[in-house]
């Protein structure tokens, strides 16, 4: 018998659509359709919306490249900011991160992404040139490198900084050490020798 | 000073859509919003339009209650299955299961819940009397009831095969007993118990 391949239900396209955000397997991926169908069709109705309005009017911001629908995002447009300190870091969840700190008046880079070669991810794609360009306004007399400290993000930080650094920039890196509130016992070896690497008078 | 709640971004009410779903924390719904703007734009169409597209043309199947786009779902209207047998399931994806095993050939009906009284969820909103015309239009002549062995599922099952006995429908339950492939070791004790008490003849 010759079987033609039918065409999804309604259903199944959703299921199938919720299935490729991170993190959804098919259960949970069934799971949400159903939910939103049985209980919550209001929020089926603004999530189909909200997402489809944001492909539409989000766009990089023209100063720090986060994701915003003007051309320059609240942040970098906040006067009260210090327009002398720029900090880099590779996504927008990490600047939130630190925003939550309440430590930091300066304003932003994000980089959406960080160095990768083995997947392909050169200067080109963390947006360089673009940070290059936004350093060296004139104003911004230091970056703060604050890309994580797993290899890639180190290796980037690094790359970053030696360029930066030839434009005449102060460039700072976040403090490596022991986390706050942590015992030694529990905490990593390498994590230790940094901090004895980096120990402070006090 | 006083301060005017401001209005969420486009971004922040598209993650705020998808914190709603069940599963999904603000982390999660962060990540999946940045993932959809920066690697899969298009998975993001597809997304909202099928969402909202399903919210608009889903609706219960006629006769088994399920979702569907038509108004007698596919596999109630395959003529191969054997109508005179009715499985009685909480949800669609236990329907799914079901489905998957290959061994049961006959219709459903999908309860859409269960009953819990302390939750407001009487017989009324599992559709107990759609049930009822369902399964007493004199062709099903056995019902298998096939609702979760939780508590609230049993409890349905009790409720409905009083009710569907006393229409002159044979009632069925799903077996209960030490699960294919297991070790006695390992199976808890209420399984064992109930194995023992519906030992077969071999």
């Amino acid at each position: 018998m010759h079987m033609k391949r039918k065409p999804l239900s309604v259903l199944a396209t959703m299921i199938d659509a919720l299935r490729t955000l991170p993190g959804i397997g098919p259960k949970s991926a069934q799971r949400i359709a159903y939910h939103l169908m049985q209980n919550d069709k209001e929020g089926a109705q603004r999530l189909g919306q909200s997402v489809l309005h944001a492909i539409q009017v989000l766009k990089h911001c023209e100063q720090c490249n986060t994701f915003t629908e003007h051309s320059i995002c609240e942040l970098c447009s906040d006067k009260q900011r210090d327009s002398k300190l720029l900090c880099v870091v590779e996504m927008p969840t990490d600047q939130i991160m630190l925003e939550q700190t309440l430590a930091y008046c300066g304003l932003y880079f994000i980089l959406m992404g960080r160095l990768s070669p083995l997947n392909g991810i050169g200067p080109c794609e963390i947006y360089f040139n673009r940070l290059i360009h936004r350093a060296t306004d004139g104003i911004v007399s230091e970056v703060v490198l604050a890309t994580n400290f797993t290899n890639e993000g180190e290796a980037t930080a690094h790359y970053l900084g030696q360029i930066l650094k030839a434009q005449g920039l102060t460039v700072t890196r976040l403090a490596r050490g022991v986390p706050v509130g942590s015992e030694l016992e529990y905490v990593d070896a390498g994590t230790i020798a940094r901090a004895i690497l980096d120990r402070r008078l006090v």
